[in-house]
């Protein structure tokens, strides 16, 4: 799908957001591509990632799916507004056991006060094959911060 | 609802896991109630929590609330059986700004290959008053290591 | 939880509403208590109903727990306004055999423009006993006829 | 993604069963393709599936997910075994007016004790236009008839 974006600088407005984001730093998120209605996140996995099986943690899962969708919906707004996460739902197809994620968020449906975006989230294995791990689909408010919701 | 656990050592087998949840210390969430059925989880909020606006990221909520359902459904297993997300929903009903967050697990219904589990996340405000964040609905599915699922 | 409706005609908006839900009066689903925040739905369960194992199809279940938790938000908006489901995740916990359902709306959290909106959906088993067979939790957007989303 | 049947029947099995489901017949939905791991079902829309504004009803639109989402599951299944829906969760593009409803049912995963399942629904415009208008995500379990779950 085509998305054309209300701001010219909705690239330069994420990257500044980002430099806050603190709990993406403190797991070791990042963002790799952005563009209108599209944003990719990537996570090297460590072991601070796993959970008590060794497989990643649906938590970091949901927080990169998290990131990659709601940026997503980000691209698309006006010039001081913002997307907040109203809902998510996380599907866990398979065992998360590797070296990196990739999040691959998308936009669906962008409407005046909530888009609709969904990610698919990859583990890339020990023997380098990246194999989808996770799917989620959200409603991110769109919201003008001041304004009542 | 009244839970007979299937395990006496229910109690035993969770703090032993926790002790591998490397993501959990990780984020600083720790468990504060084990009972059948019910899981009380609890994280003291700072400022690696936050995105970019000062509110807890909606992956920790995500996480504590799935850390909470997940060992709430683990209470009720066979010994050497687990529990694994399927999936789970979340529902933000309000910004978390504060000092703590909480969440309570619960099993709704248990069956012989899944568990359906709920949390509530309550967020401590500033002001010492608990307000629900966020409520989780999931499914987990009961598996026993070693076995396809 | 205390709720405010800012039309004083809610009731009689619903009712006038229902004249013109030919999928409810289709299934034979009419409302049964309409107060701020809150809708109960019922359903006499016939062979229409049914799926291929004798159960009531989870169409039904989704369509009453739909109609409860939309209404239950709907008695909640201004004037002229009208909510229509975003999105809405229903988990079953228990196969539906019996003679009826019932389900009761509720707004968890009423915004601005969207209501977060449960429904929790009871059978009566044919020995007369009421049990939770699903729940459902949804995201209602808050539309102004007219007005593009 | 190519799905090898458990079942040589699994066709004549689901065209069996479909003899039985009194709900769909009640609302006018019938399967119009049937392969391993994917299941078409369309609808023809008349008044009795519209809700008070002239749209198609979220519960129609509910069912017939479900509908092409649990058979689509049903074709990868053990001869005797059969699916039922754990979880749906639909999200609503937009607003469903139109001649017809088609939904795709694919599996994403099959596992052995549940399948994850999806569901797009597609409304044809009067103009004739086919546009996507709500999503289905779902955990579908595989149960054994006489087994308890």
């Amino acid at each position: 799908m085509q998305f054309i974006p209300k701001s010219d600088n909705y690239k330069q407005i994420i990257l500044n957001h980002l430099e806050r984001q603190h709990f993406m730093k403190h797991i070791g998120c990042r963002l790799t591509d952005i563009r209108p209605g599209y944003v990719e996140a990537v996570l090297d996995v460590s072991e601070q990632h796993l959970q008590q099986m060794g497989l990643v943690h649906g938590g970091v899962i949901a927080t990169i799916a998290d990131v990659a969708a709601g940026f997503a919906g980000f691209t698309l707004v006006a010039e001081g507004d913002q997307t907040v996460t109203a809902e998510i739902k996380l599907s866990y197809y398979r065992k998360a056991v590797g070296t990196r994620l990739r999040a691959v968020g998308t936009v669906v449906r962008a409407g005046r006060s909530m888009h609709f975006c969904e990610a698919d989230v990859f583990c890339t294995a020990f023997d380098g094959e990246e194999v989808l791990v996770a799917r989620a689909t959200t409603t991110m408010a769109v919201i003008t911060p001041g304004k009542t919701s």
